[in-house]
């Protein structure tokens, strides 16, 4: 059982966590050590990948020998994995910590265990102390780091009846500017934006977000393109803030490990329509953000293709978390049937 | 001018007006004879096709020679035509009427000239009173006698995508038991439901309007089908409580035109894409509901098929009237921009 002193100081814990970096492959984690009397003797938070940990953090604010008997209190499980930094549960052990209590267990395969192992060495190992504020806190990093792989949202906009171009191609503009100026928040708010080969061919698009007025955003997504074929050279995401990132497309779910393994949480998929199917007949999209525009097209040019549905039992199903009007369109957010 | 006592007897003959029949080729009439000094003769309705107009009725109320010299006050122009019933204009003229206000000119381009007829005989004519509420009575009587066409309502029922079917053709249920509850109401609130040779062959569908328990609600629409091919001779449309009426499609403008002179003043149509396409292409839609189930099913079978266009400035474009969720679905209204 961890005291009310305890509790206390792992909500200090969390609110010193969020001074870290809302980003990347590592997580925002935050460490007070107190003394036995309940003194706070030092805090510290992670401030990004490669640089100290929040426990080795709080640890070098406390005078030496001070942290011998004292309790660490951390947002999550210490780890015990050499990366760009050594483990800290070594530095936890070398301090002469005599007591851990921490929210949430290290969800990864290889830096997990590290509260079994500071047990096994004496030390009093207090877990799930205001896990659920501290797993709420962590958000997408946790759910992604539990999956291996980032959240995806697929985004299409198309006519009402599921047309995004007419038949020469042209699509400039099927939805409205306030569709548009959504999407582009949507895309500065990912860590990542996705288009296939055919797509850069095909609209040589820039997966920049832009303010209304043509402004970039301050955070952008990395570009990343799926598929084999060469990329021209004059391709406008070669002008991109970031370089893009190449995968091929043919294992999806390996595409998305790699590209969790290098800090992207969240993927925003922009199609085109063979892309956008590929990961809905792969289960592998989280959400779905459909802008419908009042108006019919017909024709070839569909958002999505085949997705092995022979049966209408076999149906996609979705569930409904939104709808909303946007300017002149309408944008439905869904997700998974019985994910939430 | 008509005076007030004459507006206040136009607001009595629009509520006699309301007891005649809502349905069928003729519109609701009512009408007030009054005498010189405001006391009401008698009071009158139409009761709907081959009997008396409404002038007609008030006027059988009223004790012979009383009429001479009276006022008659009646929601819209006294008619100048033979049909199954005489002329109006002759039965006012023969009352010796001397004063005629009306609400709405006569639309019809075989009936009108009433007021010019009676106004050439030394009546005094006054129109235009109460204009709008008499306009807004009439609705859509008055909007299709105008036009010489049903209004034309197009529903589909589709998953996100636009597809209507799975690969296998199966599309029990799309959409949940509340939407295909609403689509029940919208049927039983039509003059006629319209289905291509098509949908009957492939889905052999009852054309009925029933309630949630199975019923057939008092109103059935008159089932229409659109095309060449013979129907089968057990197709379950023949067991509906109305008979069926071929038209070959080949001409729809023309076939609405038939269909309104039988007094069909709203179609329901309900498929398949062939059908559904060529009203959208003719731009005989005057409103479109749209059901979307939240899931996604990709392959062939879509909702609307070709619809000529081919360029995206080319789009059919709608205003969007309404959104609503319906159960798990999402029911979307719109009518062709510039039309409300």
């Amino acid at each position: 059982m961890a005291t009310e002193r305890e509790q206390q100081l792992m909500r200090r814990a969390l609110e010193l966590a969020a001074n870290g970096p809302t980003r990347g492959v590592n997580p925002q984690v935050g460490c007070v050590i107190v003394s036995p009397d309940g003194t706070v003797l030092g805090e510290g938070w992670h401030r990004g990948a490669g640089s100290a940990h929040a426990e080795v953090d709080a640890l070098s604010h406390v005078g030496s020998d001070a942290a011998c008997g004292a309790t660490a209190i951390v947002t999550l499980e210490p780890c015990n994995h050499t990366g760009r930094t050594g483990p800290c549960v070594d530095a936890l052990l070398d301090a002469g910590i005599a007591r851990v209590v921490y929210a949430v267990d290290d969800p990864g395969t290889v830096s997990s265990g590290g509260g079994a192992r500071l047990a096994a060495n004496g030390v009093s190992v207090e877990s799930g102390v205001l896990r659920e504020q501290a797993e709420a806190f962590l958000g997408d990093w946790l759910t992604t780091a539990r999956s291996g792989r980032p959240l995806v949202m697929l985004k299409w906009a198309s006519s009402l009846d599921g047309r995004t171009a007419a038949a020469d191609g042209s699509s400039k503009w099927i939805t409205g500017d306030q569709a548009r100026a959504d999407v582009h928040r949507l895309r500065t708010r990912s860590d990542a934006i996705a288009v296939g080969t055919g797509t850069v061919l095909a609209d040589n698009p820039s997966l920049t977000a832009r303010t209304a007025t043509g402004e970039l955003y301050e955070d952008q997504p990395v570009p990343v393109v799926f598929g084999i074929r060469d990329l021209p050279v004059d391709a406008l995401l070669r002008q991109h803030p970031h370089p893009h990132v190449r995968l091929d497309g043919r294992d999806l779910e390996s595409d998305l490990r790699t590209l969790r393994e290098r800090g992207i949480r969240s993927l925003f998929v922009e199609g085109g329509p063979t892309l956008a199917s590929a990961f809905v007949r792969a289960g592998l999209v989280d959400e779905f953000v459909v802008y419908l525009a009042p108006a019919v097209l017909g024709g070839d040019h569909l958002a999505l293709t085949d997705l092995g549905v022979g049966n209408i039992a076999e149906a996609h199903r979705l569930s409904l978390i939104d709808v909303a009007r946007v300017g002149d369109d309408v944008r439905l957010t869904l997700r998974p049937k019985g994910r939430n």
